[in-house]
């Protein structure tokens, strides 16, 4: 008999796992404990909520219920769970307890705040919940600072601009995108950047902020003072690990998971943005949707690894989009290019010549697909 | 016999003329009337001045006096021309005149200062003069901001940084080197500044300078304000045309010149940064060069034509040498850039697929010259 399935976490993680399980049993008890409402929302979308004026609650694709009534689900919403027995298998929420057989993390990951004075003004935009959180003050905000220049960021800073804001980004780094690829590629969108008005400080940080009665008051490290009405931490996500490592189970930046998604403990896994797969945080849709199908199979009693084909990183700025895959950061690869008023199409080859990641921008980016399959072979 | 030949201008132009024409003829009479102290120096070495501790004498390498000598010339130096009587076939200099029979204008160009409030706290670095009025003030500073991230700005920016000044390069354009190529390839020098320390603000411009104490106060056009020991203005230089305006020669940017070389009055030729060449300005050393030879012998009375070749056009910034050729700022050009830790090797082909320009950095700098054969072709 299928063992019942216990899933901490309601974003797209846990919503994969469980349709990918419900596809191939429709009775196997599952029951999905959240802390939040577990309203279904697309998340990507919050890269686009500025331009396209939508509101926290127009992102709510489908309640919690309807969700857990298609899929036959035990739901237990707005239920923080605080520990994990494994010795008695129970997962303890407060007051509460509930028995799990497989029990599942997929408890996404936190925006990174920065740990300087007044990183309380800092908003962080990482889920519904958190947008909901700041719309109000985000909507109103006239000068926005966006706290870094990766994909995140740069979705961010692109779209605020594009509903009208003034934007300013800043990184610590040389470039754009500077963990994603070399500074000759990203440099496109930080041309586009700076032709749409976007203000741009590389090689920079911020060392406070404070609050005046009406705006906030930004110093960066190199003695500039800028004045904004909202600051905006994107420089990266951290795997929210903390019940792991209560609960013991081996953790490095993420869960660490083997290739069949489980933790230390053989009767827990995990996935999505907590997940550390064989020493990966891939925090993208892509990857969360293999591993969930992977996962999904095992819990139902394979023992099946999951493998990631070269998969398709998309920089979602309408303006100059980036598609890029393969190991694009790299920094020994040779790099051919194409580039026209087009944009850019890039390949990078390793010391054998073989291709092992590309680029393609605006015009180009039709090809990715095609380069896709070079990248396999 | 050949006619007496009376060169305005003591620079490179006019030193080249000198020594082209007396390889061909020992005995025409040359006058030369400039109104500096005339003494040669090598203007390109003013890009390097700083790291290697060079004073503005360091610079000298022949006096005037020395160089007429050898080359058998009357001088008139530290002399301004204020007209030139087409008619009588004169040069006016105040209350001294002298006859001509062949009249050159070298007077060369000035660097263009923006007509901003406080604009006579910058300084220029167009001549030997010229730092040698503001080396003491250059010297001492430990702030300077450079205004202008084209060829002389970016080379200056990179020699100051490189004698330990700390240095803030500012440009109304959206990239380094906007006039002469690409930004994609450009930032790569970006880049390299960026890791050296060396601040950059694009999309931006100087408003306002004024002077305390002990800094000059720079307000730029995004609100930022700047404090800095010193400015130098990198814009660009204007030809010096007044004399040929107030001679009512043709002028348009410079004083116009057909490929013989010669002014709107057939006893009158410009040379040099002075002179507009067909529509083109070409303020570099190599059509300098290929100009003088030509303008020789037609002074003898040869009536040849100067034609270029692809020339080389080197930006002088060590840490990061970009060598390029043919048309870098045509904007429709197709680009195929190979991109390695070696460098950046570039090459624009126009719609017919014919190669029109390309740009090396780094280690590839040696392949320019067989490039260049191939951009000839």
């Amino acid at each position: 008999m299928t063992e019942q399935i216990t899933i901490i976490g309601s974003g797209f993680a846990a919503r994969q796992l469980v349709t990918n399980i419900r596809r191939q049993d429709k009775q196997v008890p599952i029951m999905l404990v959240a802390a939040d409402s577990g309203n279904q929302y697309n998340k990507p979308d919050l890269s686009h909520v500025f331009s396209l004026k939508k509101s926290a609650d127009d992102l709510t694709q489908m309640s919690a219920e309807q969700f857990a009534q298609d899929n036959n689900l035990k739901l237990q919403m707005n239920t923080r769970v605080t520990a994990i027995d494994r010795q008695l298998k129970q997962i303890i929420c407060g007051e509460q307890t509930f028995n799990y057989q497989k029990l599942v993390l997929a408890t996404g990951a936190q925006a990174i705040v920065p740990s300087i004075p007044g990183r309380e003004y800092m908003v962080t935009f990482n889920s519904q919940q958190e947008y909901r959180e700041h719309q109000s003050v985000l909507q109103k905000a006239q000068h926005i600072l966006v706290l870094g220049g990766g994909l995140i960021g740069t979705e961010l800073a692109m779209d605020l601009h594009r509903s009208g804001k003034q934007v300013v980004i800043i990184d610590k780094a040389h470039s754009l995108l500077a963990s994603l690829m070399p500074a000759e590629i990203s440099c496109r969108l930080q041309h586009k950047f700076s032709q749409m008005g976007i203000r741009i400080f590389l090689n920079n940080e911020l060392v406070s902020i404070e609050k005046t009665d009406t705006e906030l008051s930004v110093s960066l490290l190199d003695g500039h003072v800028i004045k904004v009405d909202a600051v905006i931490a994107a420089i990266g996500i951290q795997p929210d690990i903390s019940l792991a490592r209560v609960a013991q189970l081996k953790t490095g930046r993420g869960i660490c998971v083997n290739r069949q998604l489980q933790t230390s403990d053989e009767n827990i896994y995990a996935l999505g943005d907590c997940a550390e797969i064989d020493g990966k945080v891939m925090p993208f849709l892509q990857p969360i949707q293999m591993s969930s199908l992977t996962l999904a199979k095992n819990l139902l009693g394979a023992a099946g690894s999951v493998v990631f084909p070269p998969m398709l990183l998309k920089v979602k700025t309408p303006e100059l989009p980036l598609f890029l895959a393969g190991e694009t950061q790299r920094d020994d690869l040779n790099w051919e290019l194409s580039l026209s008023d087009q944009g850019i199409a890039a390949r990078g080859f390793d010391s054998m010549k073989q291709l092992r990641a590309f680029i393609v921008s605006e015009q180009h980016t039709p090809k990715a697909f095609m380069m896709l399959c070079e990248l396999t072979d």
